[in-house]
């Protein structure tokens, strides 16, 4: 991250409307008043570990759409249906289970799912819909 | 995951609708023949590598959203907006670059990120409202 890309605080939105007052914090007024910097750069520590987590969760999306290609694929060819209700029920319960052993919301953890199973089944669908060649995975399937 | 469990495979939901013919494979048909038993093997074996996939990412998830709500605090204690374009674009742009080259659709990164950002906005929102108070961060914040 480097220094000028979030030198700048913006302003809220409710500000933008017209509406309540609230701060708003610049890079000179930041640089200026120490406890201003100091949340400022304990902002940037946190941003930064924020975005180790994303680069890490991207790289494991694209682990998991890899496999679940694969899984299309092997479906698409064998005939079986994109969709697996009992699979997802079991999911459900799985990841509700180890949202709340991790601290995170279990409906975080749903919201995840029914973007990521969705998202498996489009491209299950285009897989089968192309009779199962797995020519259509180079276009990121 | 159970033997038990996944025993069955769906009918298709076109199939259901009356629509297109599309086979079934139940656990016995899957069992008598072998073809079809090796592919259900690889089926199994794939969605194992998925729920691993899946374990990982929703204990990021829970990370991610404790450094977060740190970021929550801090912004509203400071009275700084809970909304940062400027962070959203440098967001964008980075994790578009790194779905890239670890060959994930950035279309899947994208939503991922809206995702992400939109449920942590909340929160911020909900701190912010709570007067900076960490104490609505025992619920899940």
């Amino acid at each position: 991250m480097s220094e000028t890309e979030h030198s700048d605080w913006q302003p809220s939105s409710s500000q933008q409307d017209g509406g309540e007052y609230q701060t708003v914090i610049d890079a000179d007024t930041a640089q200026r008043d120490p406890q201003t910097a100091l949340v400022v750069a304990k902002i940037k520590a946190l941003r930064q570990s924020i975005d180790n987590v994303d680069t890490a969760i991207v790289s494991l999306l694209a682990e998991r759409f890899k496999y679940t290609s694969r899984v299309g694929v092997l479906k698409a060819e064998a005939g079986f249906a994109p969709a697996d209700y009992k699979r997802e029920d079991y999911q459900i319960e799985r990841l509700h289970r180890i949202a709340v052993d991790a601290g995170l919301d279990p409906d975080i953890a749903e919201m995840y799912r029914e973007f990521v199973v969705a998202e498996a089944k489009k491209r299950h669908q285009r897989i089968a819909d192309a009779g199962g060649d797995p020519g259509v995975l180079d276009v990121f399937a």
